[in-house]
Formats: structure tokens, sequence, C-alpha cells
């Protein structure tokens, strides 16, 4: 980071959650659940989108926000499965943070079901950004191996939702997911922990009903 | 990063060149040749850096710098193999700094060859932060995928060595080694790159053998 963006920053930082809890606002009005995902890069967040986006195009309407510091290739990947996705370039920074999602925001189509948002690729600096999500998922995938929660706290501690990614990769890698799960639990336990495969497609349906369920909810609890 | 961290973070930008060109002095003067390890989670880093100290330890003196958000882990397995090691635990900074570095350096033993320096997993932030090293050098794992040098590219641009890791499992996840080195290099031509794999032993040795000619390099240069 340059000391100008530091600057930008903290201005951004003053008014982040402000910022974000009028988007949140805005998106529980229109009935859209907004989701996050957040995980180190090359963990799999576009690769499941890809996955859930043909489990859920037939039944609901979606759009997706995809954070990188550098390239369209993710907008790319999604629209090519016929969903509009925005493509935010942080030109350098590290996360995403509301003000970004608030400038996409005019062009969201306002009869949508989920809202998808990735994150750049960092386990670190995202965690710290409410995008005014109503939903924070974190990934980690079976390479990066299962010391990883206790290593970078807060994003395990700020989501609800830990998505074990890769996991056709895990016996193979001797990656233990059910203590990745235990640690990360032990951190935080109200957390949901699913093991999916975009590969094989193992655990994208039961992820997918949980994000139906949790749009049901939102949308029964008028909030 | 809170309001508080921004304002250190600031103030560490300021001095961190001034810092860092200072540890680089300093570190050329014991004939040391300083190493920066920059990648995103679970890469690999710390696992090369074990098979890199079997490599060198009957050879040269070694010490290791490990940094992380939190715990201690790192520098256990690297104690564990018998060279001394320094945890910095960052507390939720998302990079190593000059300082950060420079205070642990008045422990480090004069007659060592080699100090290695594991920044926290992160793939952006840590590139912007010189910590005064004499080579820094960018870890990429195979299954993180081919497509991230653009997508991340100040790692890329600020390294002088680029190490493709996990390459025993390049073929089973069709990780396009050539492309994506031919990615990087089409950003900065100068880079030296290896593929290894710290599974199988593959690339460690071509790598040890350019770290002791940059070693030898330096030293015979005087600088």
């Amino acid at each position: 980071m340059t000391r100008k963006e530091l600057f930008v920053l903290k201005d951004l930082l003053g008014t982040n959650n402000q910022v974000a809890a009028e988007i949140r606002r805005s998106l529980r009005e229109r009935r859209v659940l907004a989701v996050n995902f957040l995980s180190s890069p090359g963990s799999g967040k576009t690769t499941l989108l890809e996955r859930l986006v043909d489990v859920f195009k037939s039944r609901f309407r979606l759009a997706v926000i995809e954070g990188d510091v550098e390239t369209e290739r993710d907008a790319e990947r999604i629209r090519a499965r016929g969903v509009t996705a925005w493509q935010i370039t942080t030109g350098g920074a590290c996360h995403l943070d509301a003000r970004m999602v608030g400038k996409v925001l005019a062009e969201v189509p306002a009869d949508i079901d989920f809202l998808f948002i990735e994150n750049v690729g960092n386990l670190v600096c995202p965690a710290s950004f409410d995008l005014g999500e109503s939903l924070r998922c974190v990934l980690l995938s079976a390479p990066e191996g299962d010391d990883k929660p206790k290593k970078y706290p807060k994003a395990f501690l700020t989501a609800q939702c830990l998505i074990l990614t890769k996991m056709d990769l895990a016996a193979a890698l001797e990656f233990d997911a059910a203590k990745a799960a235990a640690e990360a639990l032990s951190m935080n336990p109200k957390l949901q922990v699913f093991r999916t495969s975009a590969k094989t497609g193992a655990g994208v349906e039961e992820l997918a009903a949980f994000f139906t369920e949790s749009l049901e909810r939102m949308r029964s609890s008028g909030a």
C-alpha cells in the first residue's frame, strides 16, 4: 500500500461501517441475501461460485460482484455461465470495502434473490471490512493445510459459515477436515461448516440448501 | 486492521524504507544473505524452508524469522530441525515490516550465512514492505492456479525469484507451470523461476544452488 492509499483507507475505515449498514438495509429492503466469500488466493472461490450458479440459476435470480487487485478474469468466468457479474479491480488495495460495493449497488437489479460477493484473495485484511453482507463465508482449501484457523483468526471469528474446499484432495494431502473444523469451532462455535469439492460436486447441494434457508429466514423475519 | 493500527502503519511506511536500508547494510556487513519468502497462506513456505534447512544445515549456518498473524507453529517446526528461529506474531497486521525484523536482528548471530524470513501468508500486502532482504522470492503453489501472477501483480513485479511449489500436484490439478511462469516473466523478465516439490524434493537442490551462488556473488562483490 502506498502512503496515499493509507490515507484513503483511514478515511474509508471511518465510514465503512456506516456505508455497510446502509447497504445491508437497502439489500434487505429488496429482500436480497448478500453473501461475502473470503479466502486466500486460489482456494476455490470462483470455481465454487460457478458450481453454485449452475445449481441455483434455474431456481433463483443471481448476481455476482467479483473483487480482485487486477484483471476481469473472474467476472468473465461468471458471465460465461449466463449470470450478471461486476468486476471491481482495487488497483492495489488488498480487500473490498463497503464504498466499492456501494458504487456497484445502483446497477444491481432489484429483483434478484442472491448477491454473491467474491472478495480479493486474502485471508487477513478482508476480515476487517463489513461489506453489508447478510452472511460471511470463509473458505479454506485442503491444500492450504488444517493449521490455518488459529494462524489467521479474524476471518474465522467474523464468519458465520466455514466452507472447506477441494475436499477431493484431502486424503492425498493428509488434510484433516475434522481438525480444521474443530479448531475453527473452538474460536467461533456458531460457525456452520460445509465440506465441498467443486470438482466432484460433493457438498455443493448442502451449501446451496443452507443459502436457500438463510434467504427464506431473512425474508420470513421481514428483517 | 483497526484505526490505531492504521496510524501505526502510516508511521511505519514513512520510515520503513529507511529502516530496511539500515538492515540491508548491517546484514551485508556481516556477509549474511537475507531471503524474504512471500506467498499466500498454505502455499508451502514453511515446508520448503524445512527442506532447505535439511539441504543446507551441514554446509551453512542458518537462521529463520517466521512471520504470522498468530501462533508460534512455524518457528516450532523450524526449531524442531535444529535451526534457530524467531517467531514474529503481528497480532493482526497483514505483513512483516522492517521495524519488526529490526527488533529481532540484534539477536541474530553474526556468523550465519543465510537469514530466511518467512512473511505473513498474504500475496498482496507484504509486497509493499521492504524488509532489508537481498533476495525476494514469491512462491506460487500448483493448487492456487496458473492465473495468479496478473491478478496479484506486485509480488511478482518486486521479486527476483519465483518458486512454483507443490509441483507434484501440477498434472492432477491441470496447473500449467509454463503458463504461470510466462505470465510472471511477461511482467518481470528478470525473474529466476524454479519448479519445486517439497514432497518429492524435486527442484530443491537447484534452488539451494541458486541461493548459494547469490551468497557467493554478494560476498565476492563486497557489497
